[in-house]
């Protein structure tokens, strides 16, 4: 056992942490109040993205701080999971810097897809832009009118028909919908109903341009557009695109989904708990700075004490995140799923739980947008739903759990 | 000792809920959309008031279902503080109906204050619209620079000058500032700093349309602007004031405080636990109808034990409450701090748990506006940080324990 | 509503308080010790009780503090249950003070059982020593081999035979049957697995002196053996009594049972709450006395918010219990089910919660026997799953809720 | 990074485990029972051990599974701090097993003392019998009268008197204090109560047959008194004993003191987390054997989301301990104290919730000795407060996070 992070990781970590802040740091407070004053409408059709962020874009990408997801060599930093965990956590103390880095979400998910699963050709139209920077991508997967949840809930339907698929149905929390660089999705939907579980849906790249595919809306997560990414309700009316559109096969979506989600949700949990990272620091810095009563507010009450625990809980869920991520790249994500629930489990209501105590000690202005906590708060608020509720989490854990039981006794 | 509510009570509670499912219910989804259509911008200036409220407004007037929580035979029902506890609970069942009973906040603690402490012609030019539902008001005490959980930082100063007073300084979080309606400002500020520590501030009544007074924006309470009501930020340049706006005397403004505080938390919390309700009854809701793994939710994992503690925590905060406004009537809200303070802390921890337990049941939905269940967690923590952050309410509650146990062993 | 208690409680408690100043608290103390010195070992036959408990029962008798849970203007002191409630609260701030003043679990629910069930000569048996004191009694119904919690899983067999009774089966954590005055059993035991649910089951008085009652052994809870009184188990092999010795009939165990529990549950969380009355009072004994880092614990890191935490914590779990003590004496034990797990589920875990922070604080005295928390612990953990576990009360309490919830929606 | 645990460590621990399984488990219940029938009173000065325990500790020695705590090639096995984590957390599964290993506190702790700073003589004279596994020692540093956690309020004098140095004051739970082969005590004490705050104190090798030495009780945790080990309060009456006695030189106790708590505190976290797991598997085994309403109690309520919980906190914790081993390896217990307090923060509490939880799900049987759960619960009560209660731990992760913020800040 060794705790040490290897050479490229502390090499890039270094790295990143300067961009951070030479160039991310001085700019977020601007970018987001660029980003309201440009986006100060619920219509994704008149958002624009800050001149700002392809500014960004480009110096990281010159500097090679680019795509640092992607386990290729060429393409990426050839990076394991874990090797990346240290870096997604970095990037997660800005809502901003995941984009610079080419390596938000869920443009990275379906990159990894696109890299694993997909045709040349395939690769070549899609994945090649997206890894350039210039176009963004959405994944459409939870319905309004099922509980999602339950992954054989799903009403959606892709259904060959001559040499094309038809895709039809309702999704909704398609993240990046409302980008106006967003080209097409990546969506999951019902194959072969009678098919063995594992085997009835099917991905399918839909161009959002396709005849059919009809954005309704932009969701608010807690009263915030996200703009300009935004999450959005889309109807898919009878959407034909060619078959060689499908990813893998037909009736391969959910494999595909199981090995899509467990990177992804490492560098979900890692920016949340660098988001957590932010939380603290904000909240030491109230602490330090705010007199209340004659003494610095950390002095106060319990104060001191929320700091060891919050402490205690970001390392915990660190390290559990890594010891995940070791699980990906040992024996791969099929069998780490415990393991993988465990982080999704703890490591958003880390964040949750830091960043309401930030608040708190905020006060008014934590409620605000003077300081970056709300927003936050909304990213700990809906991980706990995305990506599968704590509570099915927590019900694959259980399971594992009681089999590693059942095997000892017998 | 009785828990059987007054007669009053009963009376007013019955027609109240009846209300609630005729006019309220039916009406509150569209009365947000509304408030959203006409006030889709952050600029107050612009926002409307949407006419449907106007018309409840007549109706609930029209009833008697008016100004109840007004200790006063005439102007009110004349019920005392703890018979009107139920009654804000099921106002606070909808953020749209303590308006429409003309008793939402800040106005009914400024109603209060000139109830007890105005002078005739203050009564006159200010109560009476107010108890009309004619204007609204504000209540400026909060300040962005120093920590008002103590209130001997507050730096805004409220100074004689001839026959006028002049107010200088900054205030934020003046709720109501931003309706269209909104006519004057009670505005708390220092007046003398070497007075005794509860004689050093004052109150007075701030025309909107002083010259001096300038309203700087508007503040997102976790993203909603509550419109058309909002928070704001407001300077007050140099106002000046005849002295006949200062309520009671110059030096009053600390005594009249408490006697403002005590009934209005009562208040604030029945609401916030009549919130607490709806947001158990949608959780029961979604519970039932969402199907996951061939069951309702409800029967899923620890829901039904999620739904007992709810309801226990929800009825202990409930019945803490009720004794602390028995106490507030009894021997006044001075001789009930501790009380006071800890349904201060109880009952809006309570909301924002409920709350959170119903967004998570309701996964995407619950993050978004189809339910209305961030709009309730807003208030929720906003309400753990305004009128006394949690922290200051367990300090008042652990030292009067203290004294109670040193009287004791004395 | 009124939360003033009535004379008689009032009267009633200042007494009881002083009794417990004047003689209790001076021995406690010397009580425990006196326990431990008498009854070192786990054999119950050699237990003995300290002469002071009948000292202390002649000067309660004396002073007219005696029976006063039994509502008979006669026998008792004619208190409704809500008016009871509080003195229980007074009794369990000692260990020792429910016996004293004849107001002990199981005799108090015995007691209760004979006087609205027993008949005429089932009282002049039974019933007269005990309200007079002269003997001790035990309720057996948990068993050892199946989840007492669910009530139907009940093994042990009361069946008629002739002019008898049989009892057969085994029953564990019978509280008091090592006390050397212990002389009867009230037995619940199946009769007619075929009845319908309520009334498949029986209760019978069993001396303890008669042919096939074999007491086994004492069981220790968290290591104490609690002497003279004991947690017994117990075979009934064969058991024969007279039919005179059912109590109501054959198959009216459960309704008995249930008329008892209510009150039993509002003694049982009344005394937790007095004990929780202790120990936060010697939480600020410790608190105030010990010192660290040059200040008193209680001054250091979250202490003080701990105590209001506690206090709050009480207070909400008092009302709770006086609420459902109102409801029992208006509407019966039968219809306010939902109050009576709702404090069973609320006051014990209060009591433990409390007596873990005080135990903290004292460090290892309060591991040790110096104190009395582990005592005060092992109550509330007992508490927590006799009588039915937590998990039975919320399930209790949902199914009420989601029965509420349906009728709304019908 | 890497997760991979040494092949010295697996192989050890897999032989470990085999010997759990073949010689302690069939015999931990027997073993507890004699303990109890040997030792019913509490007077140390009858107590015996069971021989069972003699027998298992010439096997293990015989496997070469003995000392493996040691950091020594050829007196233990050479293992890391790390590599012997894993170890001492299989010995967690079982109170019996960390003597029958001769790896037991404050044996072990005394050994590294001893093995670090010792003299050959004292080596030659204490450490190789303690290695040998002939006799048992004691560790004299708690007091009664003061606060403990503030290590400066220590008043047990050490003070040089010719060749001889001179101990007095008043100790207590001194672990083994009770125990027949328990030969001598290290008694940490004030020499100079002048000097630079980290010298004043010293370590002094005490013979417990040395006149002056007055065993005065064994304090009962939790209602035991873990004979044949105890706990015992002990008087040093102007007790003296050679100058050659004292460990380092006078002044060194703090530097000892701190050196011994590091890994020490590694090995009692493991422990408690290998107790944790027992506590946890008995979970399962109740969950899965008992029924309740027609199903086996798991599958009641929220119980399988408990056991992810548990699951999820005891991993967390076990990779925290993991780290704060690496870091004492890499750089020394000095530099790892936020990391140290953070394990000695965390583990004990999750085996106290985890212990909490199993009890709960075994009603009457987990309050009794039918299965260890109390006995485990003890040990986590104890260690929240030993070794530093929980508040001394958290100020200490505060204070070294307030630091990092400052150093960041400036």
């Amino acid at each position: 056992m060794d705790f040490t992070p290897s050479a490229k990781t502390t090499e890039y970590r270094q790295r990143l942490i300067q961009f951070m802040r030479d160039h991310i740091e001085p700019n977020e407070a601007n970018y987001h109040k660029e980003c309201r004053r440009l986006n100060g409408s619920a219509d994704w059709r008149t958002w624009q993205v800050p001149p700002l962020v392809h500014e960004l874009k480009a110096k990281a990408k010159a500097q090679g701080l680019w795509n640092l997801f992607l386990p290729d060599d060429d393409l990426g930093a050839g990076l394991t999971t874990l090797e990346y965990a240290p870096l997604a956590e970095v990037m997660g103390h800005s809502l901003l810097a995941p984009e610079v880095f080419n390596c938000n979400a869920p443009d990275t998910g379906n990159m990894e897809v696109l890299y694993h699963f997909g045709t040349k050709q395939q690769q070549q139209q899609w994945l090649e832009p997206l890894l350039a920077g210039d176009i963004r991508s959405v994944f459409c997967m939870t319905e309004p009118d099922v509980a999602s949840s339950d992954a054989t809930n799903m009403q959606a339907r892709i259904v060959a028909d001559g040499d094309d698929v038809v895709i039809s149905g309702r999704k909704w929390w398609s993240t990046g919908l409302g980008h106006p660089d967003a080209k097409f999705a990546i969506v999951m939907g019902l194959t072969d109903p009678d098919a063995a579980k594992h085997q009835r849906h099917s991905m399918v790249i839909v161009p959002l341009d396709t005849s059919g595919v009809i954005i309704e809306r932009m969701l608010p997560a807690f009263g915030e557009y996200d703009a300009p990414y935004g999450h959005g309700e889309v109807l898919f009316d009878q959407v034909r695109v060619p078959k060689e559109n499908v990813i893998g096969g037909l009736g391969d979506g959910f494999k595909i989904a199981q090995g899509r989600l467990g990177p992804g949700r490492i560098h979900h949990c890692m920016r949340a708990l660098g988001a957590a990272e932010k939380a603290l620091q904000l909240f030491m810095q109230r602490g330090q700075e705010r007199i209340a009563f004659g003494r610095p507010l950390l002095q106060l009450g319990g104060n001191m004490e929320r700091v060891a625990d919050m402490r205690v809980a970001i390392d915990q869920a660190r390290l559990l995140t890594f010891f995940a991520a070791w699980k990906i790249d040992q024996v791969g994500a099929m069998k780490a799923l415990a393991e993988i629930s465990a982080i999704k489990l703890a490591a958003p209501s880390v964040l949750q739980k830091v960043v309401d105590e930030a608040i708190q000690l905020y006060g008014g202005a934590g409620m605000s947008h003077d300081v970056p906590l709300t927003n936050l708060f909304a990213v700990a608020r809906a991980l706990r739903i995305a990506d599968g509720p704590d509570a099915v989490h927590r019900a694959t854990i259980a399971k594992v759990e009681l089999n590693k039981y059942r095997e000892r006794e017998s």
